[in-house]
């Protein structure tokens, strides 16, 4: 099946908005076996809209459009759409009640402009978005399917999830059963993956398939399967994880679609330990990634963030002499700071990092890049010192990752 | 002139990477007065490509396309395109010195793959890609113009910056000068202040343009100014910055494109002043906007991180009976955080922040949202509570900002 995405809006034109909601309904889209063909971004303008919905019905058997249904005049996908499939706009009650619900929710005075949301095109089918107050809206033409959704993602998402995907997989006889593993693959390259994957990967039967998806410093490994019958898809689905597993050994680190904050938090809950995080070059960013996560707080005590020198000798017990003797950045510092970070917070483990992150402050024995990270827990501790390229951001991110996945890959080892 | 982006990548269509090329290309785009008409996004399939390249070269006088120009046989771009404007593909010398240099500075062994990337079109004009391997190709056709770049974001914004966008406004004698002024707008809603500014927007001539571009806590003006005539273009568009100043007032936080976390920078700066920060909800996210600024360390000292009540009296010397009369959401435990900052990181200046974050943890009293944020300098001490909508990143996200222009605006206003 064929799927076309329509996105509209000046927005998304003019570089105020980068549309996401694509790779979100790519994301639900391919899993199911279906194909996103082509996007299309368009103008909030009445022909521009009518050829982009011409084009989307000609190459696909679904079009799913987004945006382009607030309240203001310059939004006028709703009557395009009227236009374009017939009738009239008339005001739908449910969606009415539904808007009226919504302002309730928000303590917002309703007015003119968003009772008028509630008009939709006779030609249409609703499907009442519950969480704002752009209705859903599909129509059929000729055994292809147009579904309108609003451009807020959270909206979209809302719709896609609870709506629309479910009634699309009805609407056309999908009776497959989908299922995914994923596996988070550290320490070895996506090519040197692929080569020791080779042999599996041509094995795959077509109910399967393995997709590579990269991020710094950690490659997921995502095997969707379709097909009608559960039992069967389960059990073939597992037998080829298992076998990727099997050839990739120790560079599995996990086999859950968990961030390595998750994993870090999933592992100290699992044996009852606490983390304290020492941050010098990531700054932060290593405690704003565990504390994203919500209700970390049984397991995560705290950071402290010493951006100088002072810092970490006053606040971490760092000793001067391991300053002056080895340089901030250098791995005894860095174990120091674990250390100061466990007894500071009261935590038996920590994370500390501390390095260059650019992207002036190198020197040729440590340039740019350099970063030593030290994790410590109660049966462990480890330091070393890494090299990542790229920008100051590039090397924030990649160091917080590496820290993360040091510690998780201890706290397995010593499990 | 009209522009028209075609994205190429069966990446894009499968929800593996999101499309922020269209987003920085319309950012560079729309300031020259020129239009992104709209985005096609296609597979890497032959058909397609040539379709969007049709359909593209139809509606629009500049078609820039991205992607596809990478060394794997999956990547068709170049062929295609050497099939649709003539020519055979030989190997260009200078593609392939330029090559040779990338990797040599990336101490990489160049091979046979990547060697073939220096084989361009006869037919095209090549813009040497300096950053990369992919050359950057330029076809005419008819008084029209295809430019085709690499996918990863930063060659292509390098491309586009040092190459293309010169070369594209010298070919169609584009002899306008480009200026913009940005105000940073705060303590107001974006249709109070269109509705303040109703007066301005409708006085504006044809060559000043003003974009609203909303951020959470914050409300960016971005007015644009396109003329020949250097002197002219930047007395009106300062005049007409000083009366949007002028009607907004106090709300006008500042008058240059930084961030939340660079205004503070600068600020502290500017009076040889030391920060700290203390962050309980926000969880280290205000330490890493700081840190992710390069040079910071100059003005910023460091953080603590306290998601316990422990570590808050502990490191912060915040007092017990603080905590059990007012409880740890309170904008006296905030004071304290803020003084404690300060005292443990020997700064002058401190933010901090203890709230509910959600998705659980809120009460009738304080609902998940509910942030208490102080901001301490040598001459002042504010806290305030304030309440955020929305989801656990949402409010880190905004309580984060706020705090930050909270000290902003003490700096400023006790300059």
């Amino acid at each position: 099946m064929n799927v076309s995405i329509i996105a509209i809006g000046d927005e998304l034109l003019i570089g105020q908005v980068t549309d996401t909601n694509t790779t979100e309904i790519a994301n639900m889209i391919t899993p199911v076996g279906w194909n996103v063909r082509n996007v299309r971004v368009v103008r909030d303008n009445a022909s521009d809209i009518r050829q982009a919905i011409d084009d989307a019905l000609a190459d696909s058997d679904v079009v799913l459009t987004t945006g382009g249904l607030g309240p203001t005049k310059d939004d006028i996908t709703k009557q395009v759409l009227c236009d374009y499939f017939g009738g009239t706009l008339r005001t739908d009650p449910s969606v009415l009640e539904n808007i009226k619900e919504v302002f309730k929710r928000r303590h917002l005075q309703l007015n003119d402009l968003t009772a008028a949301q509630a008009a939709v095109p006779t030609s249409c089918h609703v499907i009442q978005n519950t969480v704002g107050t752009a209705p859903v809206m599909w129509f059929d033409r000729r055994g292809k399917v147009l579904v309108s959704m609003p451009g807020v993602p959270f909206e979209m998402r809302h719709a896609m999830r609870n709506g629309v995907l479910p009634r699309l997989l009805e609407h056309y006889g999908h009776r497959d059963v989908i299922e995914h593993r994923v596996l988070l693959v550290t320490g070895i390259t996506e090519s040197d993956t692929a080569r020791a994957l080779a042999r599996i990967e041509n094995s795959l039967p077509d109910y399967l398939h393995l997709a590579y998806l990269p991020q710094p410093g950690l490659l997921r490994l995502r095997l969707d399967g379709v097909h009608t019958n559960r039992d069967f898809i389960c059990g073939e689905i597992d037998r080829y994880a298992d076998a990727i597993a099997g050839v990739l050994g120790d560079h599995v680190l996990w086999r859950r679609d968990d961030t390595p904050a998750e994993i870090v938090i999933t592992l100290l809950r699992r044996r009852g330990l606490h983390l304290a995080t020492a941050e010098s070059c990531t700054g932060g960013n290593i405690a704003h990634r565990i504390t994203a996560v919500a209700g970390c707080s049984d397991v995560y005590n705290g950071s402290v963030v010493s951006y100088t020198n002072t810092a970490k000798v006053s606040l971490l017990g760092v000793s001067t002499a391991t300053l002056d003797s080895h340089g901030a950045v250098s791995r005894e510092v860095a174990a120091e700071m674990a250390r100061g970070a466990i007894r500071a917070l009261g935590t038996e483990c920590a994370i500390s990092t501390t390095g260059i992150a650019g992207p002036s402050g190198g020197t040729p024995d440590k340039p740019v890049g350099t970063v030593c990270i030290a994790v410590k827990g109660p049966d462990f501790e480890v330091s070393a010192r890494h090299h990542f390229p790229g920008s100051r951001d590039r090397i924030i991110d990649r160091a917080s990752t590496t820290a993360l996945l040091s510690l998780a890959r201890e706290l397995l080892d010593h499990a």
